[in-house]
């Protein structure tokens, strides 16, 4: 996507043809765009776990890139499985940093050390290509509800989401936010509700920032404002990311999306769930009983961080001292709320049957 | 209530009987606790107009005193008329500050101006009794509800609530803590979870840094996170206030309250709205359709205030440099998700009926 007309990815290589790999400074948005060059494997491994980088996706893509700024230096068995525990504890409950360093061992286990650097390269470009081109069919496939509905309205189409599923999680395009780039791209008229997001705030931080450079027209709003505005006709549709969904269409996504959901189905507002094949863990059916849901630290409910008038970027405490803070960090959406699940190869209904369609080769393994 | 073992009202008058007023300054909570007397018109209508005082009822009394500390000075028919005026234009919105002063008005005309001063201590002092007495009634009441449930469940009531409903926004025991308040008093094990409420805060700030002082435990939350608590058996009743209830028992309320109303609806938590009668408008039905939602500043949503490691309490920006927001103040919950109305008279069904089953010398007035 497009920062001030310039088309970026969240992370490429040197067009030198390695050494150094570059990425979007996240912990510095909104208030600052910084780009930083990886040349080593601790850097890549810092840039994960400081959250330089974050989003399921940009997570495992910066490893694979981790482990080519590695072997470049160190291609033996020795090297190779060293840089991959260095990357794997970066972030401990990250599922796809895991599988994406899966890859890449699996592809480079079995090549002559000397080989091993160029065709760590090669992988890595083709996982981000991957992730590129999987965000890019979710907004083509989902753009055509955005496009029914403005060719049933007439005017504007309001389109409410949560938290940030969008380029920045992602390499290119994003998930939630793809079916928008799409419709905005091809001349739409779209506006975006854009929940804050508490407690990190990724809602007015990073959405907010990345539809603003893309030119996205864009509000930010309260979480809680969400229901006052469907219930006057204001939010024409939901779009969402998704953590994990169950092979039944459950959907486990930030804190907060569920209530949103609930907010859709009682006034009429359709409610899409946007998320790769990756996302869908089909051995489990029962999100609100089998998806455990992340506690993280009090803190972030008790201090919000943002840019102060003398331009410093200040952490101040926002509740009443001596109070104790709760920060379940994800809910369940039931799938009974969910209108639609947007995919690489179209949209189904959020159920084991609505999955199989679109996914048939998962049937022997869907749970029911 | 209790701040530190001692007893506090939010508002009272030096005991020599007049020439001063004493107010917790409220603009400094959670942060500092400061109290502040006010000695002329011109000090209690600036303890209103910036806030050191805030919630209907209390603002309501701080007018009548206002008017006490002006009679000192000029009780003639024009300093009458003149006080009035000027404590009016404090806050232009405020419903009970316009009552307030119209029943002392009333009181006073008739008088001759050399007994107009104490008559006015006496009706303000009146007013403000009236007022914690009405609060405790509904405590009184709804303190039932949360014995039944833990008469029934053996171990500690966890009970959500949304913004700031507490004797801090009244004179003394509040409306949606009241109910708290007797239960805890009472021995009964409570446990609070206490919504953030953004954008103002309200929630982490004074409804927190409340139960904290008068020592009832509570944990603070992100708005977002009610519905995930609900679902998984962790809130047993929710209680709110409300601003303006019609009389068919719709409840507009802080921006927010429809969705957890909707999410303990779809978790069969019991929810409550707590108010007293002069908070209904008998002259209202629908309330999503009739009640005006006032659009507050965006600012109040894009910056937040805190405490800075320093010890300075200072203002950040929290949202992306150049993106809007929009900061709509209240939200409609329609009657269909309010399992019960804790009124001064007893609690009811949220219907035409149940509300005139406890005020049935409204139904001459109230709307179908």
């Amino acid at each position: 996507m497009k920062i001030g007309g310039v088309h970026y990815r969240t992370i490429w290589p040197s067009e030198d043809g390695g050494a150094a790999v570059c990425v979007i400074d996240q912990t510095k948005l909104p208030h600052e765009f910084n780009t930083v060059w990886l040349e080593t494997l601790d850097e890549a491994a810092r840039a994960i776990s400081t959250m330089q980088v974050r989003g399921a996706p940009l997570i495992g893509v910066t490893a694979a890139y981790g482990l080519c700024l590695a072997l470049t230096k160190n291609a033996s068995d020795e090297g190779l499985d060293g840089a991959c525990a260095t990357l794997a504890a970066t972030r401990p409950t990250a599922v796809n940093l895991r599988w994406a360093l899966g890859q890449m061992r699996a592809a480079l286990q079995p090549l002559p050390p000397a080989e091993r650097a160029a065709a760590a390269y090669a992988k890595a470009a083709q996982m981000a290509d991957e992730d590129a081109e999987t965000c890019r069919l979710i907004g083509q496939h989902g753009q055509k509800t955005i496009a029914d509905i403005a060719a049933r309205k007439g005017t504007r189409v309001n389109i409410l989401t949560h938290c940030n599923a969008g380029w920045l999680a992602c390499v290119d395009w994003g998930t939630a936010l793809s079916p928008i780039y799409h419709a905005h791209n091809a001349g739409l008229p779209v506006h975006v509700w854009v929940d804050e997001t508490r407690p990190r705030n990724q809602g007015a931080a990073l959405t907010a920032f990345e539809l603003g450079a893309h030119g996205v027209p864009h509000t930010i709003i309260a979480d809680n404002a969400g229901g006052h505005l469907m219930q006057h006709g204001q939010v024409d549709l939901c779009i969402v990311g998704c953590d994990r969904m169950t092979a039944m269409g459950d959907a486990a996504n930030k804190i907060g999306t569920y209530l949103k959901a609930l907010a859709a189905k009682d006034n009429g507002v359709p409610f899409y769930v946007a998320l790769p094949e990756s996302t869908i863990d089909w051995t489990i059916s029962d999100g609100v009983r089998e998806i455990p849901i992340e506690e993280r630290s009090p803190g972030e409910v008790t201090h919000m961080t943002g840019l102060a008038e003398n331009g410093e970027v200040l952490t101040v405490q926002v509740t009443a001292p001596g109070s104790h803070a709760a920060n379940p960090a994800f809910d369940v959406t039931p799938a009974r709320l969910v209108t639609g699940v947007m995919t690489e190869r179209g949209i189904a209904p959020a159920s084991r049957e609505g999955l199989l369609q679109l996914f048939p080769e998962r049937a022997d393994h869907a749970r029911a």
